[in-house]
């Protein structure tokens, strides 16, 4: 008989209409035993970051035919993370391996599919990286921007919530390419992160920007050759107006309008077809057969110092929900992970 | 000393703003002599065939940065049209040439620049063809559909404005190509038109639906594979939440939009995301190196009847403010063209 320990859970509470609030999310308590029951091939698992990611908002409402599940009210949130296998079921896991993949928000989960975790075989970088630099968020910058954007050195590239999780390094991957890079983020502290930390040429507050058009104009006055879309709304109007011939818009997320019951208005498509734009919405699910050569390259990069990357770590699993909700408000600065406990 | 005649010619008054009036268009007539000044390499023309173009419309404002310029108060509107020769001052043309370009909306042209003109080799099929489905009409189907879209046999296309110049051909590429076509357009006439001359799979009456997302779930239950993008706005809208996974937009134009002060909201673009939509926008301007292999395409076919094409002719130069105007309000069945001059 395996040990039975107690499992602290996040729990939503019911699905969520407009912006979501702590309240929406409970902590709540169970016992697990920490072995795969006899007739499984799940892996048992021991959380040790999770990932708060903007497409977890779509998930706390009722979705219909979308790429992703709704989350189960009563049931503990799912989501990225790092764990190290308890015990095992699967022929391709064994106890003590470090994995990352989709988790529960709790101490403790029977992970019932495996064969979608990544095992971890780089362990001389920081664990939390796998929920951001070398998990979900790293394969989302380097397939938008290597797959979907077509970049070529020296052309103009912008990039809005350009100090998250994904902007951070579409960013320096744009600047190792030769190309003239801008971001855009909403305090200042994000602003002095790209222009100091991640070697952007340009940044702007967008909060403080009455025109965004004449922000972009500011920046860009011979226009944008790529925008690295993740916010949507009147940023991607203001942006439409400002991009140049053959310019790419790769679409990443629209984070500005998850929490709206209606999405803004986009005005400005018509510029589509005079600047022969194209327009391109990606999936970071759909690339993730290029994760080891991705490893490749970053790996070195990291170990080089050629790419920083900044994490905004909340400590134990009750911190979960405020750091889940604060993305929403651009409180994060840089990748928010939740460190929930040691290996 | 070569002969003088009147010069009838269609003169826009001022820029235009809103819906476009026949009123913003004047009949003039001024004198030309028949012959191409002694320093020119121009050609001087008679015009045969001229052609009304939605593009056309953007061209009566003030425009800046365009791919187009904008006409002229004053001067003589200026479209594509069918030509004949009847002095040349340019090595590539001589007297009794059929040419189709970029010409005026008067009897008889100078064209300064007589190297951007087609020279018409095939003249066993109507001349006015070459306004059509021969001319840029015919490429924008051909480049769009081909190029841009990347169809595979079997999928799902909807077209809007589908009995227009390019939709109806569009559309019979599609069902030639072997996918399920379904067209759009504004009126029981133009609907018959796409189901029984056309060969469409399906079509409907626009104006007579009350939810445009119910309509296209009417026809394309499993979802659309390809949009072709003739008129913005709200149809664009509801095909966003009807497409399926992959699937493509061409953006041809946006015809619903043309004569707004402000363009409608487009509200459903995070679609792009959760399907992977590519959406492109495309000028012909840029595929007509492709034009030799489009005639060797699409002569056999008209010779053959395997592809129709309808016209909605209108006699005499005067008729030509009328017609262009008529293309807004969706009065043309078919491409409009103006029959000006017999050879």
């Amino acid at each position: 008989m395996a040990e039975m320990v107690s499992n602290k859970q996040v729990i939503l509470n019911n699905h969520v209409s407009g912006f979501p609030k702590e309240s929406d999310m409970s902590m709540t308590s169970s016992t697990i035993e920490l072995k795969v029951p006899h007739d499984s091939n799940g892996v048992l698992v021991k959380n040790l970051y999770l990932s708060c990611d903007p497409y977890m908002r779509p998930r706390m409402k009722k979705l219909e035919g979308s790429y992703v599940e709704s989350f189960k009210p009563g049931s503990p949130i799912s989501g990225y993370g790092v764990a190290k296998v308890l015990d095992s079921g699967h022929p391709g896991f064994k106890k003590g391996d470090l994995v990352w993949g989709m988790t529960g928000w709790e101490e403790y989960t029977l992970i019932a599919t495996p064969q979608s975790l990544f095992k971890i075989q780089h362990t001389d970088v920081p664990l939390s990286y796998y929920t951001g630099i070398l998990g979900m968020p790293g394969m989302t910058a380097y397939a938008g921007f290597y797959e979907v954007c077509s970049p070529k050195p020296g052309e103009y590239v912008f990039i809005s919530a350009a100090s998250g999780a994904v902007g951070q390094l579409v960013g320096q991957f744009a600047k190792l390419l030769g190309c003239y890079v801008v971001g855009s983020a909403g305090s200042k502290g994000k602003v002095d992160l790209l222009k100091n930390k991640f070697g952007f040429d340009e940044a702007f507050n967008y909060k403080e920007e009455e025109d965004l058009n004449a922000a972009l104009k500011r920046y860009f006055p011979e226009g944008i050759d790529i925008y690295f879309e993740n916010v949507g709304g009147k940023m991607l109007d203001a942006v439409l107006l400002n991009l140049r011939l053959r310019g790419r818009i790769a679409v990443c997320g629209m984070i500005s309008q998850y929490n709206l019951d209606k999405p803004e208005g986009v005005y400005n498509l018509m510029t589509l077809i005079s600047k022969r734009i194209r327009m391109e919405g990606f999936l970071v699910l759909d690339y993730y057969h290029l994760y080891p050569k991705y490893l490749e390259m970053i790996i070195p990069h990291i170990k080089e110092g050629k790419i920083v990357y900044v994490e905004d770590t909340a400590e134990g699993l009750e911190s979960a929900p405020p750091a889940l909700i604060g993305l929403f408000s651009g409180r994060n600065v840089g990748k928010q992970v939740v460190a929930v406990a040691c290996e």
